[in-house]
Parts: structure tokens; sequence; C-alpha cells
């Protein structure tokens, strides 16, 4: 049986981009119950966690069980992010569907979040990949920043493209292009998405954009528009950045999920349950959350007329 | 002299729109301050306040004495909204240079809102019209729930246009469809404002977006694509929906003008200043506000390499 692609995949990154950045712990069994309802609801990837240092990532430390405590559903990749070797192998033993290697684009970036130089980084992806296909696990490689550093500013759109031909080089299956701290315009991404489809087809590439300056989904249109169909999303918006205080973080699932119902683009996703799961959010972070639809409804879901308008019956 | 027009002109809501909804009290002084401030910034249209009943609307009681307090930079369109012939009254003897009347496609929202039936309302316009014009004033006039009711659900694009068609009969200079509980979508719009477009010049027609959905500035691009260019906008992003506690208000105009800097079209406002304004919000409302821009700084606002990275000088 075959099943029709959505107009628009939407991977859901709340487990790992959205948990990474809360202060307080998050219990590993409300992560697999985040993760086991996620999955329920159908998305054909999730991001589970990462394997990174538990010094500079521990809100993130239990990767491991996580991954050993899920439900895994038939159809959806679990992946996990990874920076290096010692991440990869983790990811691996953990049985990763997919890992999610990254790199920066700004080598200022690179090392103040990874530690290494780019020559390092690209260095380690080709044993990543090949430790990854000999798992039968997929590889996906991102480029971070790939919209302007919060260090070097803008990122030369060639610079950019060079990545992900090495990428693809070096035997990464996909590639995602990551707006890591909401710096991106939706003129440069309609002029960098359209020049990263001429190397790759568009089930390959996946836009992960953040809301920090409030064009999430300003950015995630345009890039509809020239051609993109994955994105990466996370219920409820969670996720932040750590120069911007207070400010929204990844894409809100919801908030997309309305806005391509709206306009006729199929998601398979389905609306409602991912309100009713957004609106634990709260519960679960201890703090409120910055989607929108999850407060005031979907546009349809109407009111009744006050009480001095109703006609007695 | 002549001044060139920016590519998109943005007029200011908040101490209307924004600040109707706000449950302190916010001292008269305050709002002049706070009209002033965008004054000085260069705004070519300002909403001071409304002329309704203070009953219903008791945050802006005080407009008499707001359009009386505030200085009058010369280029400034200060604009009072009225739904009815006493309120016209009113504003004119405030000497407001615009009144923004009032009607929502739906009738049931007219009724529970203005407390009138459409028939009554077109009634007043075209004496409301007269009064104003013998004043010397302008009169722009708006169709609220132009996207949508929150008690009918979607409006016929038919009804809003004959809506349109009656407005600009009876005296109308000027045209905004209002989105007043954001329910639009990009899809909608483009349909919406194409025709609108056929019936009025791009400078007569304003669009006034909520983003109660997150869809605020998605909603903008759309319109601006099919030939919008003047848009309402609140500081900071003040307002709200009295369906949809917790969820955003108006179009954020700082982050209206940073979207727009950031693709290069004109504004004719100074971002920073903007931004500026903006974070004094907080303490004339009492609480935190929306806009995403005045937390997270522009996008070029680079942050300095953590200290271990810092090469010695």
């Amino acid at each position: 049986m075959r099943i029709a692609l959505p107009d628009i995949t939407i991977q859901e990154v709340a487990p790992r981009d959205g948990l990474q950045i809360e202060q307080e712990w998050v219990e590993t069994s409300d992560k697999i119950r985040l993760i086991n309802s996620l999955s329920a609801i159908g998305f054909s990837r999730i991001e589970v966690s990462s394997f990174v240092s538990p010094t500079v990532v521990p809100s993130l430390r239990d990767a491991t069980e996580v991954f050993a405590g899920i439900a895994r559903r038939p159809g959806t990749i679990y992946t996990a992010l990874i920076p290096n070797r010692r991440g990869a192998e983790l990811a691996l033993t953990a049985r990763a569907d997919e890992l999610n290697f990254v790199m920066s684009a700004s080598e200022a970036h690179n090392r103040a979040n990874m530690n290494m130089t780019h020559a390092r980084s690209l260095a380690s992806l080709a044993e990543i990949a090949k430790s990854a296909h000999e798992a039968g696990a997929l590889v996906n490689a991102t480029v971070a920043t790939a919209f302007g550093c919060p260090f070097e500013g803008g990122q030369p759109l060639e610079k950019v493209l060079e990545i992900v031909r090495r990428y693809l080089n070096l035997g990464a299956d996909g590639i995602t292009l990551a707006d890591t701290t909401g710096m991106a315009n939706p003129k440069q991404v309609s002029q960098l998405v359209s020049e990263t489809l001429k190397l790759i087809p568009a089930d390959k590439l996946t836009l992960h954009f953040h809301n920090t300056r409030g064009l999430g989904l300003v950015n995630a249109m345009a890039a509809y528009d020239v051609g993109a169909r994955r994105f990466d999303a996370a219920l409820g918006g969670l996720g932040g950045c750590p120069f911007a205080p207070g400010a929204t973080g990844n894409v809100c699932t919801e908030d997309f999920v309305n806005l391509c119902d709206e306009i006729g683009l199929t998601t398979g996703l389905e609306l409602q349950r991912l309100i009713e799961l957004s609106r634990w959010l709260p519960k679960l972070v201890g703090h409120e959350v910055s989607g929108q639809i999850a407060k005031a409804g979907r546009p349809l879901d109407l009111h009744p007329l006050p009480e001095r308008l109703q006609s007695s019956a």
C-alpha cells in the first residue's frame, strides 16, 4: 500500500530543540509520554533527543533512556541530533533511525556551539555517515546559522551552498537549512532555498525556522512558495534562543498546521489533537508557551452570542 | 517640497486598539506621552482614541482629554474611531482629523459590538460623512470581521465587497478591511484584497490584521503581494481579543517594520526608535507585551563571542 504524501511534511522537534533550553528538569517519563503522544498523532519524523555533552546540555542528558523507553510507531523516523563521532556512536547504540549531524555555517558559532572547526566537523561527517549506513540508519546534515549568526552576522549564500555540496559528497541523505537564532527574512529564504533546490530534490530538504523575531511562518511560506516541502516545527512553539530571553522559539507546530489547513494544504496531522497535546505543555515545562492557536482555538470554533442578543426560544 | 511615499505605510493604532482592552487604567498623561512619542517617530496616521460608550470601553473614556492634550505634528493625521453620530459629534468637537467609522460585516457582531443593525449603521454613515466633510475632516470606513466573525464564522466575499461599495457611495474617503479577531488566512486575504483593489486605489485601502492565531505578518505579506500598501499595526503588538485570553493582539508595529527593513521595503519609520519606545510598554500596561523584536533585538545586533573563544590581545 502506498500512502500519498501530504502537501507539506511537518517534522516535530519539540522533544529535542524545544526541551533543550528548558531550565527546569523534565522527567524522562514525561519526555517519553510526549514523544509517544506525538507518534500517535502520526508525525513522519520526530527528533527525540541529542547526544551531546551533558555538561553543555544537561536537559537532554537522558537521551539513551528516552530512546529506550519510547514506543516506536511504524512509519515514524526517530532522529537524534549529534555533533560528532562520539554522539553518533551513542545514537546508533540507542537505535536512532536517523542521525542529524549539525555544523554551523559560521566558524565562530561552530566553535562556540560544538567546540570544533569546520575542518574537524566535516572530517567527522564522512565516518559518521559510514557507520550510520552500516547500521541501517539515515544521516541528515544540518547547516546551522544558515541565515545568519549572532556573532558573525549574515552568511554568504555561496558559503552555505558549498557546505550543502560537501554534506552531499560526504554521504548525507538529507539536508536541513536552520535559522538557528531567528535571523532569516523571506527575501533571503526565497534566494537560498531556490539555489539549494538546484542541488537536491524537495523531499530531501528541510527548513528549520525559529520565530525569534516573529517571522517563522512568513519564512516558511516564502520557502514553500519556491518549492520547499519539509519543515521542522515544535509543539507549542517550544524552544528559544540564549541571546533573546523572553522571545519565542521554534515555529509552532499547531499554528503551522492551522495555517496549512486554512489555505488547503494537507499535512496529515489532525489539528485538534495537536491543540489538546499542546495544552499540556505549560504543565510539562512549568511556564506559558508561545503557540497561539492553542490559546485562541481554531478560526471556526465559534462563540455563542452575548445573552442579551439571543432570542428566547 | 514633495516627500516620496514609503513602499509600505504603517498606521499606528496602539493608543486605541491596543489600549482599549487593557484592564488596568492607563493615565491620560501616559496616553498623551505615548501618542506624542509616536508622532515624533513620524507616523502618517495615529488612531488616538475612540468615542464610544464609556460603559462599554471604560479604558478610553478620556478620549476628549487625550485629543486636547496631544501635540499635533504637521503631516500626521490623528484619527478617532466612532460607531455612530454621537461619537462623530464628539470626535469633531475634539478636532479629530479623521473619523474612523466602524461596522461589522457580520450582523451578529455589529449587534453585539455596536448594538446596531446594518441598516442603522449605514444610515448614520451618510450623515457622519457630511458633518465630517463640512468640518474639514476625513472619513475612513472600516469593515470589521471582514475575514470572519466569532459568532457567524466566515463572511462571504461578495457581502464584504458590497459593504465597501456602500461605504464609498455614502462618502467614505478611505476603507479598512479588519480581521477583528484574527481569523484571516493568506489565501482569503489575497482574494478579498485583489477584489477590493478593483473598487479603490491602494492608497485608499488599509488592512488591519490581528495576530491572534500567529498569522498577522503572513496575512500582511499576502496582502502586499497583491497590491495592498497601507496597514494598521500596534506598537508592542498591544491589543487582544476577548475570545482568546492570552493570545496576541494587533500585528506588532516594530516587528512589521523589521520585516520591511529586512526585505528592502521602506516605511519611513526608524526601527531603533520604535524598539526603544516599545520597551516602555510593559511598564505602561503592567504586563509583558507580545512583540518579538524588542526582546530579540534587530537581526544584526551582534553578540560578543564567549570569553573562552576570544583571542587575547
